[in-house]
Formats: structure tokens, C-alpha cells, sequence
């Protein structure tokens, strides 16, 4: 039976209409509208998962930021969206008639790769690591999210790799999120353009604010040293971080999401050469695949959709 | 119904009758032959249960060190026992007639504290961390091992902590084991012992060989300078490494085994205050309870009678 999935997101909220087969039927959006609080944002997705005319449909699953306890279907806290302790799937169900279940939009997103995207029917075990702003998480283990006790775990980017290291936005420093997020690849660039004035980099984003998460890996492609080295390091942080997951995980794929996996495999063969040299993880176990997300931006709608389904892969 | 439970070392195999309420009935022990191969110990293994009387039991569980295929019984690899592929499950219930299940050590010790020992009753979800000769790991979510696929995960201490940092027993650099290991404390303990002549540390032991686990901790409680810098770095990595851990799977509660955990609330009250300034991995989370392990050398025996059994929690 179809199945409805909503991914709030800072700016807007996507819905869409999804067959057992994670094919989008019918989607729609509308704006997130963060100062008019939580009530009037619930009524308006109440409003748009109507418009999607999902009469059959058994369920609706959302993916949402923040900190969710998705036992309880409450929103636990979410900077964007200036929400505390928000009863999402009480309140929405309240308002549509159908159940509703809520996780964290990572978990989302790992669980539409997983179940439809890039990892679509190949495998029982997967870790989604979302690589944008901050660092997202999301586990598959045997067919099913691992997101912690209450879902509000799997904070993947808030694992420290650097004791003592640069300082994160949680208010730890050295996390996952401080060295692998675009955010940081953004802040390494300035610092190498600043101390490099003959690279390659100044002539792709003359000023420091026009760096984006392209301009070293560009300039890389081109052969500057300093470029180099600052994606050298970029993806030795993020191979550590998932050499870390796969011991605890031992995944068959690690899926890579966000702005930065458009790079495929100029990144994903950094990564491998560098996972390789450290038998994966540990020595005797099986590796595994390093691969990208297929979905791109649909993933939290199609995972959010198989929210509350039954066990997938 | 009674189990038995059966934890193989290095230096002996111990089994025992455990009743439900993880009260060991009866126990026994034999040495560990190494040289006799895999097919000698497990016949040894054999006539151990048969010497427990262990008639009416539904099952045997087995905690054994090393990679552990724990779907298929079969132990990949273990050093220590000189083992590889030995396909201990189907081996060992062939010749005592009843289902043999096969863990990791540390999950099966994990298990025992968990449903047993220090967290009986009180938990769903626990961390447990053993600090010895290596960092060993398991982990209980919901009330079940969560081992990785095919039981060769929870490798918890092959996390790096350090990228580029201190070298580690697995051929990576940085990983927790190398920081928070009995090893690597007493190595840190020789280090400070050379850096500085005039140190308590020289009184309580006089050579550098005489250093071990307690050592750093005793000349801290008299207030040596030079011992509060090294368990003060020991706190800072073991609660970093928590942290991470908490981040991921939420625990209600960390609970810390091996020789180390002696020092009691000396070491957990610096811990806790390490982790409250830290928010306890994330802000708006619920904090963890840091404990002692209680089943001391028993865990590993009452874990692993739990193992095949219901899920516990």
C-alpha cells in the first residue's frame, strides 16, 4: 500500500505520495514557517498531506531535524525550527486521522538509501554519514534503524576524532563534524588560501567569501599542492570517522550523502586507497563498499515513507 | 531452566550451571592447551559441561576472544588461542548434543552485567566497556546485543580517538585502546615516572618494571603532581571515548570492567564531572550513570549462559 512521507526541513517541507517500491506518485511542498510556531506548521502539513489525496494510504512517517524521541513521536529540540518538546505525532495524527511516526531526518535519509536508494535491495547492514552544514548519521543494522535509545542517538558527527581538537558547534571539540562537514572543508580552504597566496584556489574563488565546498577539490583536480593537502586531510578525518563506524557496525556499504558526495569518485577513491591501508577497520573482518547517494534530495521522503513499514532489507 | 555458561581465556576455560536469576549452581575449570589445537580444547570443553551435571539445560553459550561469527558459531580468528575458522558451535554441540551458541567475550561479559550484575533489572540499554591488557566493548540496546553484522562489531575499543595519535595493537594509530588500555596507562606512567625524578610514583615503584595499573592511581590519592596529570589524562580519553559512545547508542548507563574499575568512585566521580561539563555527549539529552562492573570474573560465565536465551532487559 502507499505510503506517505513528509522531510521537514529549514526552508521548506517536502511530502510525497509513495508506492511499495519507493516511486514518488505525487509530491507537494510548502514553506517551513518557523515564526509562526509549531501549530500553524503542523496545520499546514496537515494541509499539504491532503492535497496529496492519500485516501488509502495505512501511514505517514516524517523525518524531521533536531533531537527527536521517536518512541514517543515528540520533537525533542530543533535550533531551526524553534521547537521544544513538540508532540509531532500526536498533533498531526490528531489532524489527518492516520498514524504517525516521526525520526531524526538523517535516519530518514539512511533508511531511503538503504531500503530504495543506492543500497536498494543489496544490503542488511549500512551507515549513512550526511556530510553538509554539520554531519548527519543514520545506521541500518540486520534490515533496521539503529538511532539509539528513545532515536535520540546515532549523532554520528558528534563522535570526537581529535581530542582536544577544533571546536564543534555541540560545544565538544574534535567531533567528526568539526573536520568532515562542509562547514570545516570550507574553513581548511580559507586557512591553506591564506597561507598559500600562489594557489591555484585564489583564481577559482577570488576572495575568502566566495569559498565553497568545491574550491579545493577543484583546484585538486587541477594538481595545486596546497589544494591537495587540504582534501588529503579532509578525507583522512571522514575514512577514520568511517573506519570507527565499521567497527562498531561492520557495515556491508557506507553511504556518503550531501553537497560533497557530488565529488563520487574522485572522493570515493581517496577513501578506499586510505581504508585499505588500515584492512578496513580491523584485520580479518570483511570490508566494505563506499559508495554515494542515488536519491539526492528525495531520500527523506522515501525513507520517511517506510517509517513505521515493516523491516526492510 | 538452567544454562551453561562457558568463557574460554587465555589461560583457563571456565564453565558453570547458571539457574534463571543468573545464579552460578556449580562451576568448574581446565587449562587452556593452546598447543593441543582446536579439536583437543573443544573436546576438553566438552567433558568440562559433561562434569556439571548440567542434564535438563536447554542450552550452552560460549564467550570466546577474538573475531566471532557469532550467526554461524564460528570463530574467525583468536590470537591468543592460536585459532582460525574453527567452527566451534556446530564442533561442540555435536559432541554433547545440545545447541551451542557463540558470542565475543566482551558482548557475553556485557550481557552478564547487563541482565545480571551491576545493571540487573534496571536497564534497557547499557554500554560496557573492559579496560584491561585491550579496550573491549559490547553493547545492549533494547534489551539485545547489538554485535554488528554477523557478530563482528563492538569493537569499541578500535575507535580512534586521536587521528595520527598513539599507536595501536590493530595497525591504526589513535584508537582508544592505545589511551585508555591498562597498557597504555601504565605507559603513560612510565613516561611521567622518567619526566620526573622526584615523583611519588618512584617510592611505591621503585623500578619502571615494577609499574602497573595502580601505580599512577595510588600516588594521585597522595596528591603526586606528576600521577594527577596522568589520570587526569586517562579520565579525559576513557570520558571522551564514553561520550562518543553515548552519542550514538543513548545508554541509560556506562558500565566500566577490568582491573581498573577497582579504583571505584575515585575514577567514576572524575569521570562524571568530565562528562557533566560536557553535557553528557549532546545538549538536551538525558544523561548515563557510569558504574563499576559487579560480577568481577563471573560476567563472562553468566554472560554467555544468558546468550540464545530470551531477550533480557
Amino acid at each position: 500500500m502507499n505510503r506517505v512521507g513528509v522531510d521537514i526541513g529549514g526552508m521548506s517541507v517536502k511530502a510525497g505520495l509513495v508506492d511499495a517500491c519507493g516511486n514518488i506518485i505525487k509530491k507537494g511542498t510548502v514553506k517551513t514557517d518557523v515564526e509562526g510556531g509549531p501549530r500553524k506548521m503542523i496545520a499546514d502539513i496537515a494541509a499539504l498531506i491532503n492535497s496529496l489525496d492519500a485516501g488509502e494510504t495505512d501511514g505517514v512517517g516524517v523525518g524531521c531535524p533536531g533531537v527527536i524521541d521517536s518512541r514517543a513521536g515528540v520533537v525533542e529540540c530543533a535550533y531551526n525550527l524553534k521547537w521544544e518538546h513538540v508532540p509531532l505525532a500526536a498533533e498531526l495524527s490528531a489532524l489527518i486521522g492516520k498514524p504517525v511516526s516521526v525520526t531524526n531526518d538523517a535516519n530518514a535519509a539512511a533508511l531511503g538509501e538503504h531500503a530504495f536508494g543506492v543500497g536498494k535491495g543489496r544490503y542488511t547492514d549500512t551507515v549513512f554519514i550526511t556530510l553538509g552544514t554539520g554531519v548527519g548519521g543514520g545506521v541500518i543494522a540486520g534490515g533496521r534503524i539503529v538511532e539509539g535509545r528513545d532515536g535520540k542517538g546515532a549523532e554520528l558527527g558528534h563522535t570526537v576524532l581529535v581530542v582536544d581538537g577544533e571546536p564543534c558547534s555541540c560545544g565538544r571539540r574534535g567531533c567528526m563534524e568539526a573536520y568532515c562537514s562542509a562547514t570545516a572543508l570550507m574553513r581548511d580552504t580559507k586557512r591553506a588560501m591564506s597561507a598559500h597566496a600562489d594557489s591555484l584556489m585564489w583564481k577559482l574563488s577570488p576572495t575568502l567569501d566566495a569559498v565553497d565546498g568545491k574550491t579545493a577539490f577543484e583546484a585538486s583536480k587541477a594538481g595545486d599542492c596546497a589544494a591537495n593537502e587540504v582534501i588529503d586531510n579532509f578525507v583522512k578525518y571522514l575514512a577514520e570517522g568511517m573506519l570507527n563506524f565499521a567497527n562498531i557496525f561492520r557495515p556491508q556499504a557506507i553511504i556518503l550523502g550531501g553537497g560533497v558526495c557530488a565529488q563520487g569518485s574522485y572522493l570515493t577513491d581517496k577513501l578506499e586507497a586510505y581504508c585499505l591501508a588500515r584492512n578496513y577497520g580491523f584485520k580479518n573482518t570483511p570490508k566494505f563498499e563506499i559508495l554515494t547517494a542515488g536519491l539526492g534530495n528525495e531520500a527523506g521522503i522515501i525513507g520517511a515513507s517506510v517509517l513505521g513499514g515493516v523491516c526492510i532489507g
